[in-house]
């Protein structure tokens, strides 16, 4: 790699940097490419910015949003029509409420009055907050793990999929370095593999073995004993604590239920969406079935099969142990707990 | 295809025979290859039939046991060491006790004296008791099932798997013919694919539409409530009900429990193994972790990632409804209920 994904002096397991600002286009480290390749896209405008998220060179959650309002400065400093472009990039996904916030946020600012280098003065601290989120839910989320413990974990919830450090592997970073995590197991995450390909890479880039694990496989895995918390991100929690994640998030909350796992959720306050009352005021993203028929473009099902392709899940609230943002640990998580940390606003 | 996979007269979507006995030769339809190519494989002696039990050509543990017994007249044919040809199609693979089952009655009539022709009577005799088993047990299991259902099948249990017909295909087959099942879903299985590759191509081969789902949107789609049924084979059923079978059961049994979903177990009562007390007297069989890192040759993981592959599971008996065999229904099957139908020594 000519250009190593490392911008700030990085803490122990932390090296990764997949989201780079460079005063006039956005550096993305193309998430498709890996771990066969290591490969840049940059960005000089919001509509590129929009398809880089449509197309998945950007993923996760809080990624989405830094490079959403990344591509609201981009437009700015063109001269674009701002409301046009946080239309189309709104318009990227549907499921994942931190591009949602991050656009609000920058509207905000534009509406406010703000010029191209103001904008990016916000789009810089969404960013640097996102990064100081993950290192705050790392220390809250690892304090709750005994040590020794061996964990299970579900899609990219890493440095690649925010600002840097991660949430669900911001928690597993700080615990391992805390000797409180033992074991690593990682779920591969049909259809797009995030667990094999970019999880997988991930961990070993930054020194924290970990296995890989056919989803299928976690229920067996659990009932051996070992694993005493599943942690996962979330792209959407309800008011209530409803968790839309990556799909087989809830096959692995109600597997855990059954053997005595323990479940938490890891994400900044930014994926809080307190005008959703519970789950089912969240949209399910359902992509083309051909990503389930064909790997790397050549067909491995029939001709003329077909598939059903949601891509995200909810996890209800009862079956989550633990929700851990950057403003705490809500433990066994309802609408009043959830209330009385956000009030009934929520962070937006 | 020039030699079409079609043998005897077919019943309504029931087209499809894997296994073809020639007289000096077995022909295997060659399931590495499907959907994408239908090759055929010829073995000429038990080393040949090991190998493609092995490598996968064949699979299903149905079919295993009955490719193994032809395995047996052809080294019998040729006049090799009966001891020696036992001993290494046994070794193939360890979980399926089909393949023990079938073994051991070829050798109980060449102890008794039977030359290669009354031997080819035996493993004839297995293959044709296999599908006279699954139309039985098609017929058995369909009745459960509610008209209108929609049903949920794991990995690939149908033609390919056995004589013909199937075991949990086989009740699904019947189920459509019989219009109880309106909507068939299959698990893609990971990670061979068995449910996209296989089971996608014999049901559309044969017919019957099929909606393909990840295996870990498996708890999602429950939980919508059209399922009724999860349906699924078995590799090896234990004297109190525990049923080993592909990684992914026990998931799906546990997701089924949770939704009210009724969890049925189908399989020809040579895959009873009362000499198992329990599922813990089952060995699972761990494959290389290189077919959970790489994709038709192409890595897909990280350089010197470790991966865990248990390629079955156990499923208790306390989260299965039903047990369908040739002989009749155990509903919510136990040791006793077990008993009741299989005796202490079982069907060996």
């Amino acid at each position: 790699m000519s250009d190593p994904a490392v911008q700030v002096k990085p803490l122990a397991h932390d090296q990764i940097r997949a989201l780079q600002w460079r005063g006039d286009r956005l550096r993305l480290l193309d998430q498709r490419k890996l771990p066969l390749a290591e490969e840049w896209i940059e960005c000089r405008g919001a509509e590129e910015v929009a398809q880089a998220i449509r197309n998945l060179v950007v993923r996760g959650a809080p990624a989405i949003g830094i490079a959403a309002a990344w591509g609201v400065v981009l437009a700015a400093q063109r001269g674009d029509d701002l409301d046009k472009a946080i239309a189309t990039l709104r318009a990227t996904r549907p499921t994942a409420v931190n591009l949602m916030w991050a656009l609000d946020r920058m509207r905000a600012r534009a509406d406010a009055g703000a010029d191209a280098p103001a904008l990016a003065d916000e789009a810089q601290k969404i960013q640097d907050e996102d990064l100081a989120a993950n290192r705050a839910m790392g220390a809250k989320g690892a304090a709750l793990i005994e040590p020794g413990s061996a964990v299970l974990t579900h899609c990219n919830t890493g440095s690649l999929a925010t600002a840097g450090f991660g949430t669900a592997l911001g928690v597993i970073r700080a615990g391992v370095a805390q000797h409180r995590i033992a074991q690593v197991y990682a779920g591969e995450t049909r259809p797009w593999l995030q667990g094999a390909r970019l999880t997988m890479w991930e961990l070993q880039r930054d020194g924290i073995p970990a296995t890989l694990i056919a989803d299928a496989a976690a229920s067996h895995l659990l009932k051996e004993g070992r694993v005493r918390w599943v942690i996962v991100g979330a792209d959407r929690i309800a008011a209530n604590g409803d968790t839309a994640n990556k799909i087989g998030t809830y096959q692995l909350a109600i597997a855990a239920k059954h053997h005595g796992v323990k479940f938490m959720v890891v994400a900044p306050s930014s994926t809080i969406d307190m005008a959703a009352p519970d789950g089912d005021a969240i949209e399910i993203e359902l992509r083309d079935p051909a990503e389930l028929l064909s790997h790397d473009g050549a067909r491995t099902v029939v001709e003329g099969a077909q598939a059903w392709n949601p891509v995200f899940d909810v996890t209800p609230h009862a079956l989550i142990d633990a929700i851990v943002t950057e403003r705490g640990v809500i433990a066994r998580p309802d609408a009043d707990r959830m209330r009385a940390q956000f009030g009934s606003g929520g962070p937006r």
